[in-house]
């Protein structure tokens, strides 16, 4: 499995602006662009807003993320875990030797650090969540396989 | 100023369902409570939601909160810092020493560590967003005075 070992230039150019350690700071919609993901990580149209990311003051980052009927992500995890809240539709997570959950609008979902994962929509809808996340050294977390569609429509 | 050097019990009550750390975790809106903020961080009615608090696996907060015309936090700082996404209506925000901004549904607002500062909906629209920011040795932040209505109506 490959690593991530630092904030693809991809992430940064479809984020944010340049954030000062003195102001509150204010990004607009305007400010950022929503994009599908790569092959690489996405089954399917995945289409991600960075809202932010890690920089000098924070190692914090954020997303909004919206998967057509039957897309998801690649199997995955992240070095200090993830929060989703789930802000509209119907979707699936499932970590790695555990059964696949059903989640919906309201929902908020915690994968712990290491674990792998997926999440995405079901077969029947749209899923659009808010992911937060925590860099360590530079590291969002390890990209895994594509999730299968024996994976997917599995238990 | 008033430090908060522990998560008050109250918080802990309205959130979340004990997490563990070897699985992925599902938290519904039925596992949580919306509730007032108390008169002593709120002027006027703010709901909040809280969607996730710190606990053994992580020390993120995540909070949905929703303010009435007028009612606005009290000021207050965040060790870590904090990020609002807002979801939806308009709202001010305003750091100590600097003008007060107007943000609108699809804004983000970062807050430096240690920055007082306020947020609230307008006069005349309702704000809600959700807040992420991250505890430091068990405290959120350190809450001060009320906003009074000239610093709450002023520039």
């Amino acid at each position: 499995m490959k690593s991530r070992s630092a904030i693809p230039a991809f992430l940064l150019a479809l984020c944010c602006l340049p954030l000062q350690a003195q102001d509150i700071q204010v990004t607009s919609v305007e400010d950022r662009t929503a994009a599908r993901g790569p092959e690489t990580a996405y089954t399917g149209v995945g289409i991600a807003e960075f809202m932010f990311l890690p920089d000098d003051n924070s190692d914090l980052a954020g997303a909004r993320i919206t998967f057509e009927p039957g897309s998801r992500t690649s199997w995955h995890s992240h070095l200090a875990g993830q929060y989703l809240i789930i802000t509209s539709g119907m979707g699936w997570v499932q970590a790695r030797g555990e059964v696949k959950r059903l989640v919906k609008a309201g929902d908020v979902v915690w994968t712990p650090p290491g674990v792998f994962h997926w999440h995405g929509a079901t077969t029947e809808q749209t899923m659009t969540h808010i992911a937060v996340w925590q860099f360590v050294d530079g590291s969002g977390g390890e990209f895994g396989p594509l999730v299968t569609d024996a994976e997917y429509l599995g238990e």
